[in-house]
């Protein structure tokens, strides 16, 4: 099977990475619109554009299921690939997040105090559309969303260790900190799961759900018919090959992939 | 007479906030690249061929001189904007910032051990553009160039008086913290003016060159003929009006102008 990964940039190599796990034999197109991230903060119009474009290019790679491994493009233009790739299966984020939280709503005892927290961009806080999936989906109005503008950059630096960003996620968590109930929080940007050590730290207790993970266990379940033998494989698309940041190659050197850049 | 400031962004507006002090009678054109924003992380071709496109544009708009209130685009592009633009004068802020470092350079007494660092995005520090450029003015070798890639997110998150900061550059700068003679730092990115005050913090006792005064005092000596009477007025273009950060329209606020966006 070939499965598709769309991102702005380097992000959804996180959700990459979960499907490599999930997915041993596959083979995989990455797709990083890395000449126009950060998609985070820009308009709907724009973005809207930029993944009408990335969706005629992906047209052409023969994809069995595409995945859009970004959250602000999940939120603002799933639509747009759905109908520029029909009848290809194309999946979200916003979907396998708001089903895993949900989940871990469900397997904790009922608490009308406990908080579901959705962390992520600018655009897909704004655009709200996690709130409104999981009020769908379960009658709870308990849930806050914010915004953490700074984590991106700071994982992208490489930071996800350090003290600054510790203080950075606790500024933007601050208000919730104080919840007597530990609450559920969402990691809804794919760069995150990188710093998810740095996450749990400034909610200690919370409930962490990771999105990458989501995506993989959520494809799981579509019961694809899969490879038999082991053929991994990973092409990779940069439209800014030069603006791929070194430390979102590190993984998949480990796992013993290289990138051609 | 019609000065037009471009940027990729919103930064150059603290160049263009000196211009208006500076001439305070003048017609002003802003353009700032919002879609494409930020520069600072793309590869050099992808930046010239965005600034090409932003000549083009540019030169409907029936210019008197240009300034490209960009680093990044001053460093690698500023050929492209003088060939499309031709006869059009065309001034970066590379050579305003280079000039004021000499100058302040010269106006202290010398000493083999002072430090003349340069502060800026990961392309124009990558680029050394103003190292090379110093030092065919000065036969000095004790310059270093350092970029600050958080600071930028940081100043447009609001946070220019923020501990966070000041951690954060205190990491980029410390170390020339221990310098025993107060060195030079140019803020070579139009963003930086904004927290001047946190760089000064990092770096007491050093000579901080705002690079948004030496533009504004390097257009005055070119001697252009001003206007008699007082007709100030502000032309805003951007690629993306919604990704216009809020922060940046308060300078203008309280100067009594208004951004249609």
């Amino acid at each position: 099977m070939k499965i598709g990964v769309f991102d702005s940039g380097i992000g959804g190599m996180t959700v990459l990475k979960e499907l490599i796990k999930t997915f041993p034999n596959e083979n995989f197109v990455y797709y990083g619109d890395t000449a126009n991230v950060p998609y985070g903060t820009k308009s709907s119009s724009q973005i809207r554009n930029l993944c009408q474009e990335a969706a005629y290019s992906l047209k052409t790679k023969n994809l069995d299921v595409l995945v859009i491994a970004c959250n602000t493009a999940s939120a603002i233009a799933l639509d747009v690939f759905k109908k520029i790739l029909f009848p290809l299966p194309v999946f979200g984020v916003v979907e396998p997040g708001v089903s895993a939280v949900v989940e871990q709503f469900q397997k904790l005892p009922f608490d009308p105090q406990r908080r579901i927290l959705i962390l992520g961009t600018k655009a897909t806080i704004k655009s709200q559309i996690y709130s409104l999936e999981i009020r769908k989906a379960i009658a709870f109005n308990q849930i806050s969303e914010q915004s953490c503008p700074l984590a991106v950059p700071m994982i992208e630096e490489g930071w996800v260790n350090s003290p600054i960003l510790l203080s950075t996620l606790q500024e933007y968590v601050k208000t919730y900190q104080h919840d007597k109930i530990p609450g559920i929080a969402l990691l809804a940007c794919t760069h995150y799961p990188w710093a998810i050590g740095a996450f749990q730290k400034v909610l200690p207790n919370w409930n962490i759900v990771d999105s990458a993970k989501a995506v993989a266990e959520f494809l799981l379940r579509q019961q694809f018919s899969l490879s038999q033998k082991n053929d991994l494989t990973v092409q990779w698309f940069f439209t800014d090959p030069e603006a791929v940041t070194p430390m979102a190659l590190n993984d998949f050197q480990q796992m013993g992939l290289t990138i051609a850049l």
